[in-house]
């Protein structure tokens, strides 16, 4: 089949690799597109070579169908439209053992520690298949991994209907989370410094904040009664937001840290010991905010094809890597990884 | 009667001042012992000018008995033993009016905002005062006030029988939290840099961590089979504090803030999404907090009388300030407000 590996830094190689055969309990699913993740694009510029095996092809956020099964798989069948949840967990550690197998603690993400769905065919656990409804395009369900972040963010966050929810970050997981807090009936406002994004955030109805340009705190607050948002959720993986989270929240509310840090940074700890605020950690996703996404997306309501910047044929991934790197306000780039795919 | 008033930084003065008569809905409360909080030693080195209105009495963790009753309070008599919640909330504040009183938006903190309990009486909203048990005596229940905070963040963390708790810091409140986190079924370890309070949480049983010597984080994961602890406090508002707890926690473990931080400090936000901890703010205490803290004295089993360092009376609390100035492992000082208290 074909694949395009990563190879180093800067570089990806569409190649002939072999066909992997499906062991007892795994499945071969036929990639029909699979999304390019901010994690990707890290794989890309060479920052996780330490978890990344080169070559190998990289890539996580798939939609298909069952292509082919291993003997002991059941439930499925060859032709079905899927979906793959790319956690493999150990099982045995003290965090599996009390059910938090998303945060394993020997976690294998399938796509960075395995080789992953930039290619024809994708050989899985089947544990980790999702079935689609068989009416939803496969184009939108390749957004279905980052709308299960989002939709683990907004169940971690435990938002209620009507509460005021400030989403601090506009890139593609940001408006997802923007996109499902409304869903469950957040009011919600977008702070984003890129105008671009700004502007889609607009069309998509959001109300918005540029923090460069204006005081969100102040607006936040002037809009709660002089409180604050009920829940933040921090998606810019920036200083500046690191600070402002604390501004943002009302006394007793709560913050959700979705981005990912590369270094520890300041918190006002006095504002939210004085707020009694809280914050929580999210990350990834567990299988019922999976199958929470599969609906919403199914449900058609959702402006998911809008995030859909472009779509790469497999060959051309390199391209997309560089157009995503030159292009800081593009929202989700897919990879379609066969000439023929289902719709 | 007589009080010992904070003039300005580094001087108090023990005076003959006006006894305020209790207005209607007013309890003036013959103060016992009054102890020295770490706000109180804060307001005396000049750190809190801009709250206190000197010349004033300031001092909020009392004992004592009801002297004398406003028309329209019930449910009380003179000479019965009490105590005082000092938080005078506004009742009007959004969030007052969802339910959490104790950190009102416009909070008058009694003995900060008001004149306080370095005093022979101390005239306050009867609705703040809570009786004590006839046979609790008065010196321990000096310690209600401090033993309420520990309540309040115990609670707040919701540890569970047999969880492994740390609490980083142990001067008076992180002692108290110890204590407390124990009474509440924790396994506790105490992580404090000062050799005599290492020693005092030694003889109370507690399992001790000195940072400066040892590994905080490899202790606790060799301990708990790799994974951390469950409930973490962090009273030490250092940075270094502030960046172990994403350490020290276990994944989906819980962090409660109950230090005060002077400016924001770095923390792992890395660490904190990748192991989806939970960080809550706890400040002060609310009504119930205070009847499980008056519980709890009464119930006799807490090591609470080897917390109490030192006690002087009220005509030297400038020595009491210096005391404590000088003597950085001192516990709790307690001030007698009067030459004849009950016991």
């Amino acid at each position: 089949m074909k694949a395009s590996q990563y190879i180093k830094a800067g570089q990806v190689e569409y190649r002939e690799v072999p066909l992997a055969e499906p062991g007892e309990n795994e499945i071969r699913v036929k990639v029909a597109y699979c999304g390019i993740c901010g994690t990707d694009l890290h794989i890309f510029k060479g920052h996780m070579d330490a978890r990344v095996k080169a070559p190998q092809a990289v890539g996580h956020e798939v939609s298909g169908t069952v292509a082919a099964m291993g003997a002991k798989v059941s439930g499925f069948r060859v032709g079905q439209k899927v979906t793959v949840r790319p956690l493999d967990n150990c099982g045995e550690c003290n965090t599996c053992k009390a059910g938090f197998t998303h945060i394993c603690e020997k976690l294998r993400f399938l796509g960075i520690e395995t080789a992953g769905g930039f290619a024809q065919y994708w050989t899985v656990p089947a544990r980790l298949v999702h079935a689609l409804p068989e009416t939803l395009p496969l184009k939108l369900a390749a957004l279905v991994e980052p709308l299960a972040v989002a939709c683990h963010d907004v169940r971690r966050s435990e938002l209620k209907k009507g509460d005021y929810v400030v989403v601090n970050g506009g890139g593609p997981i940001g408006m997802l989370i923007a996109i499902c807090a409304r869903a469950a009936g957040g009011n919600v406002t977008l702070c984003e410094i890129n105008e671009k994004r700004l502007e889609l955030a607009r069309q998509l109805g959001f109300k918005v904040i540029n923090p460069l340009k204006e005081d969100p705190g102040a607006i936040v607050r002037s809009e709660t009664g002089g409180s604050g948002a009920d829940v933040v959720f921090e998606v810019s993986g920036s200083e500046p937001g690191a600070l402002v989270i604390t501004q943002l929240a009302r006394p007793r509310g709560t913050i959700v840290v979705v981005a990912i840090y590369s270094k520890p940074v300041p918190v006002d700890l006095h504002k939210f010991f004085w707020k009694e605020l809280r914050m929580i950690g999210a990350r990834v996703y567990e299988a019922q905010d999976y199958e929470k996404a599969i609906a919403l997306t199914a449900g058609g309501t959702l402006p998911l094809e809008t995030l859909i910047s472009k779509v790469f044929p497999l060959a051309e991934l390199q391209n997309a890597f560089e157009f995503l790197t030159q292009t800081p306000d593009a929202m989700k780039v897919l990879i379609q990884c066969n000439d023929e795919v289902e719709k």
